[in-house]
């Protein structure tokens, strides 16, 4: 896959080198999560609020009520940036002016239509939730037409995307590196707990196992 | 502490169940982390990005170099809106149109002004530090002149503010519960590694207090 090209709007302007315009790397950092931050224009303010996501090759979808503020001023808008961040650690250096954060973020710039065809919604919403818990839609209750009636679908297509990533040590200025001052990096990552049923579960029910599965390979990848 | 005030920007119109304008509560939410998203308009486009913060009172601190196009612009609109999310879990329900997330979200919007005064620079710093890990500026190589003045400093005054918070069980349509399907929680959270000292630490500098009393509350607050 090409790079994303770089313009103005997805140019990576402080800390170059932690930048990064590969659609690999990218949608890596999107599929590493699920919640994202989304921008929009209201009342000619910029609000930003967080949202849960699926992805689906260059495209992204959100999904929320039919009278979601933010969902209607994307659509009015017919643009929209999102923001997915992965917190990997503290950089705590000598000194304050370089402490720092080991993390992976993605900046998406992306237009953004209704979906309003029955097919494509399902299509959408199957996405969001084996976005969240890979292979967990064939184990749920689907939605009925009042649901889908009810949902507002929103297609967001990645036209333009950065990534910024830093990993790795401390970095201070060479005359600080004699002081008696500590500095080092205080790993932080996600923790998925063991799944707890829902006290009205009916019988012996098992958990399925694509909640098994992700909850044993969220593990792993912060081993 | 009152409540903020409800208006039409802070009002949380969709799960209105779920919202909370306790200062308390926000402040909570707010000291719970230090990575926020920010909102900026930037050639009339809705931005957001990820930077840290630091609270004091009712006032917000972020900081960045001269050039930061996301502060430029904020200082050019004299208001910001930042939002800070926690994710608590995966709420697993019956019927894929009932799934959802525990988590804890605040939304503030602010007054946005540059500080200048070098006191109150140093101050802002201590707090976004102290903020990450408390007391944790005592134990550093605190800003020279050259480096003071290489970082922009904008205090974020908290002028009105909302929390949204889910916690607790799957929530289904009575009809589904006796369904053959799987429902429950899986529990997220964030995890504090041991400190990992920097390869180039002079000889036994030990791992400071504020660091070591970070990661141990940080878990414990977890289990």
């Amino acid at each position: 896959m090409p790079d994303y090209e770089i313009s103005a709007l997805n140019k990576v302007t402080r800390g170059p080198k932690r930048a990064s315009y590969d659609q690999e790397e990218i949608n890596g950092i999107l599929d590493a999560g699920f919640l994202c931050h989304i921008a929009y224009t209201w009342n000619e303010k910029a609000i930003v609020i967080p949202t849960a996501y699926g992805r689906d090759g260059d495209k992204l979808y959100i999904h929320g009520s039919l009278k979601n503020r933010m969902m209607s001023c994307l659509l009015e808008a017919g643009e929209a940036c999102v923001s997915v961040t992965h917190l990997d650690g503290l950089v705590l250096a000598r000194s304050a002016f370089h402490h720092s954060a080991n993390y992976r973020s993605v900046n998406i710039f992306g237009s953004v239509k209704s979906i309003e065809d029955d097919h494509e919604k399902m299509h959408a919403l199957r996405c969001i939730i084996n976005h969240m818990v890979p292979d967990h839609w064939e184990y749920v209750r689907q939605p009925n037409d009042k649901e889908l009636r009810a949902t507002l679908v929103i297609e967001i297509k990645i036209d333009s995307a950065s990534a910024k990533i830093r990993t790795g040590d401390v970095v201070d200025e060479k005359e600080d590196l004699q002081l008696p001052v500590w500095a080092g990096i205080v790993p932080i990552s996600e923790t998925i707990g063991a799944p707890v049923s829902d006290p009205l579960l009916e019988g012996n029910i098992p958990v399925p196992e694509s909640v098994k599965n992700y909850v044993q390979k969220s593990n792993l990848k912060n081993k």
